[in-house]
């Protein structure tokens, strides 16, 4: 059986966590390539990171746990999903205006 | 002399800063009162917090730090004001998305 990796519903997120998770260097980096590719998500691996790959694990559990994030199995892979439908109906232009910092 | 606390200029500002300065709900209460204020600002003790006053200094700290605020002494007070210009013009529309997260 599939793992099940746990995510917040949407009303369970939270602004304070979410923008913890998006006022990392790295995890900012790897949610704006995540928002270049579009809605069908990336496999874990294909977005590069200057990171260790268990250091690439904790910051992607954090974007999974924050709400930002989902990640689902997909044979041995894990595919990322930025939650822009649950962002944006909640916080409508944070995640536009965060893209769009050019610094 | 009145001492003068050292602030980013516009060009200095970076938006990982804002959001880890703006992730803190002690910090973000303190940033949504200051929002309610307008732009005259507050003399700092005047926002309550559920926190120690060395403790409110360190929170103030970290918002003039990464440009959220600007604090100016006056007097024996220090006077805090929300930099809405600068973020507005920096990041359109991230402040108003966060002022107006319910959750």
């Amino acid at each position: 059986m599939a793992e099940v990796l746990p995510h917040p519903e949407r009303s369970e997120i939270q602004i304070e966590s979410v923008l913890q998770a998006l006022a990392d260097p790295v995890r900012l980096r790897f949610v704006r390539e995540l928002a270049k590719l579009g809605c069908d998500g990336a496999p874990c691996g294909s977005i590069d990171l200057p990171v260790t790959k268990s250091t690439r694990t904790h910051h992607l559990r954090i974007l999974r746990e924050s709400g930002v994030i989902s990640v689902r199995p997909e044979g041995t892979s894990r595919i990322s999903t930025l939650r822009r439908d649950d962002l944006d109906a909640l916080y409508p232009g944070l995640l536009d205006s965060i893209l769009a910092a050019k610094r």
